[in-house]
């Protein structure tokens, strides 16, 4: 794959995007709570969403919308409030959000996404998210400072904000993709937990849109976990205006596939941020899965273990207990001999191999404690069965994270 | 189902069963750390075990004796290091264990079933295990107190002791099943991540005791969880003597349901026991669903709702935060619609509605956090979707977990 040089900046990175942030009270106060991402141009669309049966207002929204053909111009998100098991009157929020960017813009409520953010089984109160659309209509810009106020806005108990750009040639022309992202807490596979909104100035089918957005999610956002809760509102969505007039992307050729590695390389990056700015975090945890039998069973190793709450605490402890990591590939569902494998601690610090085909290896602790308490830490494991491999990524466990959650909705 | 008198004592309460403990300095200084359940007379066994791909090698070696014909006269347990992920060398110590005891007792090294807990990837020192039996041997003792102790001598991070016994008639022959268990961090479903042993004087055949063992399973000690982790060693072994001389319960009869039905309530004694005493909680978490389409369904939505961190950490805050519950329901794998659901808060303490078929109940917080302060607390649902329930039983997710598995092998 390609390397990308990132930008600086996120959603309006893009020709023709614009945006903007508001604070509209809606549940947090001193604090933007509200973003708008508004294309010049009518964009064709693209969107994944949570696997959840119970399924947030604004998912229902606009996953109608992404499987239609109509084109969209804004995504208007709020935090604070999740807009979900809201019944009616959150579906009603959604068409009066969407209408109220119409209302000054023209075009229809169905040609605005929405999003939402924060707890579940509350509601919004409309005449705020309509005051607040005007705001953002009034304040919309072009530049990476919107950009930057946007992906603020939006942002719950997250403790950075979360964007990049990168842009690549097709032909002659330049082609941008930037984005931005939320998520830190209930974040789990399927569809990851979190909130990701993505542009692109790029000419490309909507067809084949969806098809690059699908299948870069899998190795991506969906290999992330912080807490194993996937959440009623996961959404990632595309839109790309076409303004950067390359040659349209409608077939699976060089250009398709470098857009989507472009995509893949924006994906990864934000999905490891949000990874290591798990709720109460203090380390990116990555498993790295090598020669296994499949990539199913790479991939369901690889999430059990940063997933396991023991695996988690151990992290954070700087504990080299490894046969928790053990343990967790043991219940992941994959099938594999304990006699073929091969674990190591890796970090900035160093390698140490702890484990050797079904025998304990004798090790320094202190070199293992400094390995792992690095803010980046890697379980390696060489299952010698195969030759697939995957990776994932989640955080280590801590008190900060009971803290937060124990009492979320103060 | 008929209601059981608890006994006093544990293993020791059923007629020829004789328990001790010893301090071997398997890995814990100044506390017991091995036990013995030792019978009079050879008993028929039955086991349940993990699901972990990766068995320790005690699992491994007891399956293979109580998949057999084989009569075992003892039980030998030790804490404090997990003989899991130790090659052949863990698989040598299980033989030297049961020739230990064969060499005092007389019989067969494969006479004698063993268990570990504690820290995985570690060796035992032989030595120690053999000088550890030869002292249980010499102080094992009829009696209440043998039995607490031997309780007590495989507790890891438990904060107390679990034990309990029943009788009941079968015939004109008075019955007794005694049990005790461990269990406190590592706690998962399929094979919930405990050991538990059960003596019974019942004459019994040995394939009605494997089917009523491997029946109670799933609607106790599999609907428990504590972190999600399935361990190496889960097993849960029943030893059966004969001395009661009933009536041999050869079919599936009332005698055989009466038999199944003291197990259950001893297994479900324990499984509650258990989640109650999770590593580092402050209360027990049950969730109860009632109305749904299938057993299947109800017991996926239980677990994960127990399951769940966030729905965790509210239960640790008091935190009414209700819309959790649906969310761990939501990505259960069950099938609902949200706005058939009645969700309720209830304890010792009162009991509330707060989610009404799709629409949040306007509730009184104070109320609310009276209810859920309670050191048991249930969450109730109603699915209004057919007829099936089920339970499932964790505990709440704290800062003492978190301390206690950031360095759990110091």
């Amino acid at each position: 794959m390609p390397e990308f040089d990132i930008l600086e900046g996120g959603v309006t990175a893009p020709k023709g995007f614009q945006a903007a942030s508001a604070a509209a009270g809606i549940k947090y106060k001193g604090r933007t709570d509200m973003a708008l991402v508004y294309s010049d141009e009518p964009c064709v669309t693209a969107g994944v969403y949570t696997t959840n049966v119970v399924k947030a207002a604004p998912v229902l929204w606009d996953k109608k919308i992404t499987d239609s053909d109509t084109k969209v111009s804004a995504v208007v998100v709020n935090s604070g409030i999740a807009n979900a098991c809201t019944g009616q009157q959150g579906l009603d929020i959604c068409r009066a959000t969407g209408q109220a960017v119409a209302d000054i813009a023209g075009g229809t409520a169905e040609s605005v996404l929405v999003g939402s953010t924060g707890v579940i089984g509350m509601k919004i109160d409309e005449s705020k998210i309509t005051a607040g659309v005007k705001e953002l209509m009034a304040k919309k810009a072009y530049g990476k400072e919107a950009g930057t106020e946007a992906s603020r806005a939006i942002m719950t108990t997250d403790t950075v904000n979360k964007e990049i750009a990168v842009s690549f040639k097709i032909g002659s022309e330049t082609v941008t993709i930037g984005a931005m992202s939320k998520g830190s807490g209930m974040i789990h596979p399927n569809m990851c937990t979190m909130l990701g909104y993505v542009t692109t100035d790029a000419v490309i089918e909507k067809k084949l849109l969806q098809e690059a957005l699908s299948d870069v999610v899998q190795d991506t956002f969906n290999m992330i976990t912080v807490d194993g809760d996937t959440s009623t509102n996961d959404t990632l969505l595309i839109l790309a205006n076409g303004l950067a007039k390359n040659p349209a992307i409608d077939k699976k050729d060089e250009n398709y596939k470098l857009f989507r590695d472009a995509l893949y390389f924006v994906c990864e990056y934000l999905a490891k941020k949000m990874a290591g700015d798990g709720e109460g975090a203090t380390a990116l945890f990555e498993a790295k899965i090598i020669n296994a039998k499949s990539v199913e069973d790479a991939k369901l190793m690889a999430r059990s273990v940063v997933g396991s709450n023991l695996s988690k605490a151990a992290i954070y402890g700087h504990d080299a207990n490894f046969g928790r990591f053990l343990c967790a590939m043991g219940y992941s569902g994959a099938q594999f001999d304990q006699n073929d494998v091969q674990l190591y601690f890796e970090s900035k610090a160093g390698k140490m191999i702890v484990f050797d085909k079904g025998n304990p290896v004798p090790f320094e602790e202190d070199e293992a404690t400094r390995i792992l308490s690095e803010n980046a830490v890697t379980i390696l494991i060489n299952m010698n069965e195969g030759s697939a491999s995957a990776a994932a990524w989640g955080c280590d466990l801590t008190y900060d994270y009971v803290k937060i959650n124990a009492d979320y909705r103060s």
